[in-house]
C-alpha cells in the first residue's frame, strides 16, 4: 500500500472505528493508571522486602525470587529466569580521614572496580583539581605518590544530561590518575545534592583505590588545600571482585491473542547499588512497567504479547548483552523495546521512532498526552536504556520517555535512594504514559521499523 | 528622675543630638555589617581548621586554642580561658541492622548518654510506636526484652518550636522505655529533612542503648512492622562516658571607655556534636557575635564593655552553670546577655526586655530594622539561650533575636551541619542586627532592668 503523507494518514486512520476504539481505550487506561496503586505497591514491596540488591550479593538471589513471585502473583505467563554470569565488585569496610594539618572524618563511598587499600590503609598527600581536565593536563608521573582529588561539580538538568557531561571523572578518572602515578583517587560525587551522603557508581579499574566524596567533603578538601599547606588523607577500603557472579534476567508475559509472537519488550533493572534500597534506581522502573502491562491485561487480552523484563545487572553491566544473546533469534519479531530507568519523576517528553509515528495507534497514544502534560519531541529516540542497548544494536525499535530528572541525581547511587523520595502521583503519571503506549501498540499493527525505500514510495 | 510615658520618652530622646548620632551610627554599622566578611571567615575558619568538637574530645582542646588565637588576631582584650569540668559522653563504633524477616542496614547515630551494647551486640524484636505518647501508655514490664521504636515525626516551623514539641522522645524516651522493660530504644531523628543522615543529641541516661534512626529508616521499620510479622534488629554501640571532662569558657572583650565595668555579654557555643563540623550549631553564632562586636570596636571605642564568650559545653551541658558561678559577683553590673544559637538563618523577629525598650538607644536600634526586614515582637524575651540560662536566673536582662529556623532542623546535630549550608548573606544580616544592637547599647546608658515601682512613678 502506498504511504500517504504522514499527517493525512493519521487523520484518515483516526477516522476509522478501529482508531476511535483505540483512542477511547487509551484514554480509559490512562485514567485508570492515574488512580492505580500497583506501581507504588510493587516499588514498596521490592524496596522493603528485598532492599539493596547488588549483583553478586546474596540479596540478588532474594530479588530473583521476589521477581518470580511478583510475576506469579500478578498473573503473568511464561515466566522465565535466564541465568548468566558477569564480573562484579563488592564493597568492604571503608573509611577516609584527613590526618593533617587537622583531623577530619570524610564521608566516602568506594567506586565500582576500585582496588582495595593495603590492610593498614593508604596515607598520602592530596593534590586537588577543581576540574577533571586540569588533572588530565598533568604529565605522566606527575602525581607519583599522591592521592588525586577531582572536585568538579555537577549541574542540575531536567533531562539528566549533566550526568554524561561530568561522568568521565567517575568512569575513567581512576585509570587516568593511575597513569599519572597517583596511588589513590577521590572525586566529588556525581550529585546535585549537598548532603554528606556520597554517590557511588561504576568506573574503569585503575588498579588504585578510588572513592567518591560527599560534596561538602570535597569542598572541605578544596578549602584546606587552598590554605597552601600539605593536606594528607588516609584511606581504608577492603573491596573484592568476582569474575563470574551468577545473575538473572527475569521476565513475565501478557500473552497476545492474535499475534503472540510479536513481542513488545519493556522493563526496568532489578539490581541496585548498595547504599540505598534502589527505589528510584530502579524499583520505580520495575513498578511502572509491570503495572502498565498489568493494566493493559486488565483491559482485555491484547493482540500482541507484552513482555516485562527485570534485568539483572544494569549497574555493573552484563544484563543487556546477556539478554540480546539469549534472544537473538527472536529480535526480528520484537515490535519495540523500552526501559524505565530515569527514576520516578514525571515524564515530560516522549520520543517515538519516526517509522510508525503517524500510525493510527500512535495518534491514539498522542491523544492521551495533553492531560498528562507530556510533550512529543520532534527528535528521534536516542537513549533507549542500558539494558536494551543489545536489542537496539540488533535493530529493535525503541522509545525514549524522558522523565524529569531535576531531582534524580540528588538520590542516585546514594544512601538516599529510598522509597520516601518517590511521589506516588508522579509515579502514577509514568504508569499512565507507559500503559497508554503499551495498550495502543499491543492492540494495533503499528510497525516501528523503517520501511525499505521501495515499499515506502 | 520621673519616668515619662514610654512612647513620649522615646520621641523626646530621639530628638536630641545624642539620639541622632546614635541613630546614624547604628545605621552605618548595619550597612557595614551587610558587606563585612568577618562572620563568614570566622565560621569558615572554625569549621575547617577545627571541625567537629565535642566537649571531652581532643578536638575541644584545639577549639580552645583556636578561640584564644582568634580573639588575639582580632584585637580583643582581657582574653580569659575559664576552666571547668563536666560529665561527657563519647561515641564509639556504631551499627544497626534489621536481621529479620529480611536484612537491611540501618542508618543510626547513638544519642548522648546512651549505654553501650554488649560487645557482641544486642539483638531483639522491635515494637514500633507511631507516637511517643503511645509508648508512654504502655504499662511497666510490657516492653520486656524488646527494642522500643518511636517513629513520631517533627514538623517544620519558622520559630523552631516543633523541636520542643517533640523533644521528649529524645530527651526522656530511653529512660521511659527502660522503665517499661525495653532493652534498647530507637527514635526517628528530630529532623525536618528526609535524608539517610540521623540526628543525634542529648538525652537522659536510661541504662539501655539508645539511638536515632534517619527518617527513611524509621519509615522502613514502620512498613516492616505493619506487615504483622516479627521484626528483629541488631544494635552494636560502643560508647563511653567521662564524669569530669575538662572544658573551657573563653572570652575576649572590647573594653568600654567610660563605663568599662558595665558589661554586655554575648556569644555562642564553641562545642558541637560530632557528626558534622558544627557550622550552623554553632560556629555561625560564634562568627555572628564576634564579628558584631568587632564592628562596634571599629566604629570607635564604646562607652561600655562588650564581652564575647565562646561557651565550652552547650551540647552536653555545663557551660551555663560554670559561667554563672564564675561571674556571680559581676552579674549585677551586666547590662544584658544574649546568645546566637539558632543557626545561620536570617533574623526575622527581635524581642527586647520591656524595661529599656523605649530608651533612645532602642529607638535608634529599632530604626535599623526595617531595612533588615526584621519585626519587633510585642512579647518579652523568653528563650535567651542555653549558655546564658545561669545569667538569666541571676537576673541579667536578655534578648531574643529569633532566627528563621525553617531549615535549621534539616541540619542540626547531623553530618549535614557543614559550612556549605550557610548563606553568607543571611549570616551577614544576623551580624547587622547584632552589631546595631550592641552599638546602641554599648554607646548609651540604656538599662534593661525593671525599675523598682517607687522610682518608676
Amino acid at each position: 500500500m502506498r504511504i500517504l503523507p504522514l499527517i493525512a494518514a493519521g487523520v484518515l486512520a483516526a477516522s476509522s472505528a478501529f482508531a476511535q476504539d483505540l483512542t477511547k481505550g487509551a484514554a480509559d487506561i490512562r485514567d485508570k493508571a492515574l488512580a492505580d496503586p500497583l506501581a507504588w505497591n510493587i516499588t514498596e514491596s521490592l524496596t522493603s522486602e528485598v532492599g539493596a540488591r547488588m549483583t553478586g550479593s546474596p540479596a540478588m538471589e532474594r530479588a530473583r525470587d521476589w521477581a518470580v513471585g511478583k510475576f506469579r502473583e500478578l498473573g503473568f505467563e511464561n515466566i522465565k529466569v535466564e541465568a548468566f554470569t558477569t564480573p562484579t565488585w563488592s564493597r568492604g569496610a571503608e573509611s577516609a580521614e584527613v590526618v593533617g594539618p587537622v583531623p577530619h572524618k570524610l564521608a566516602i563511598l568506594g567506586l565500582g572496580n576500585s582496588s582495595p587499600t593495603p590492610a593498614g590503609g593508604l596515607t598520602a598527600p592530596i593534590v586537588v583539581f577543581k576540574s577533571y581536565q586540569a588533572m588530565l593536563d598533568q604529565p605522566p608521573g606527575s602525581l607519583s605518590g599522591k592521592i588525586a582529588v577531582v572536585t568538579q561539580a555537577m549541574g542540575r538538568t531536567q533531562d539528566g544530561s549533566s550526568y554524561g557531561a561530568v561522568g568521565a571523572q567517575r568512569w575513567a578518572g581512576a585509570a587516568e590518575a593511575a597513569k599519572r602515578g597517583a596511588v589513590g583517587y577521590l572525586i566529588r560525587s556525581l550529585s546535585t545534592d549537598d548532603t554528606r551522603l556520597p554517590h557511588t557508581g561504576g568506573g574503569l579499574a585503575g588498579g588504585i583505590p578510588a572513592a567518591a566524596l560527599s560534596p561538602p567533603d570535597a569542598e572541605l578538601l578544596e578549602r584546606l588545600a587552598d590554605r597552601g599547606k600539605p593536606v594528607t588523607v588516609k584511606l581504608q577500603m577492603a573491596s573484592s571482585t568476582n569474575p563470574a557472579s551468577p545473575a538473572w534476567n527475569i521476565s513475565g508475559e501478557i500473552r497476545g491473542k492474535e499475534k503472540p509472537d510479536e513481542v513488545i519488550v519493556v522493563g526496568g533493572h532489578l539490581d541496585s547499588w548498595d547504599p540505598g534500597t534502589g527505589a528510584v534506581d530502579a524499583a520505580a522502573g520495575i513498578g511502572i512497567t509491570t503495572a502498565a502491562a498489568k493494566l493493559v491485561a486488565q483491559a482485555g487480552q491484547p493482540r500482541r504479547t507484552i513482555r516485562v523484563v527485570m534485568w539483572g545487572s544494569e549497574e555493573q553491566g552484563g544484563s543487556s548483552g546477556a539478554y540480546a544473546a539469549a534472544h537473538k533469534a527472536e529480535m526480528g519479531q520484537m515490535i519495540m523495546a523500552g526501559e524505565s530507568d530515569g527514576g520516578a519523576g514525571r515524564i515530560w517528553t516522549v520520543s517515538l521512532p519516526r517509522a510508525g509515528a503517524d500510525h493510527a495507534a500512535m495518534t491514539a497514544f498522542r491523544a492521551t498526552l495533553p492531560k498528562l502534560n507530556v510533550a512529543v519531541s520532534r527528535a528521534a529516540p536516542t537513549n533507549g536504556g542500558a539494558d536494551i542497548a543489545g536489542l537496539m544494536l540488533g535493530g529493535v525499535p525503541f522509545v525514549d520517555f524522558g522523565q524529569d530528572m531535576s531531582r534524580y541525581f540528588d538520590l542516585h547511587h546514594s544512601a538516599d535512594d529510598t522509597l520516601d523520595k518517590i511521589d506516588p502521583k508522579e509515579l502514577a503519571q509514568n504508569v499512565a504514559v507507559w500503559a497508554a503506549f503499551l495498550y495502543t501498540v499491543a492492540n494495533s499493527d503499528v510497525d516501528f521499523r523503517p520501511k525499505p525505500a521501495a515499499e515506502a514510495k
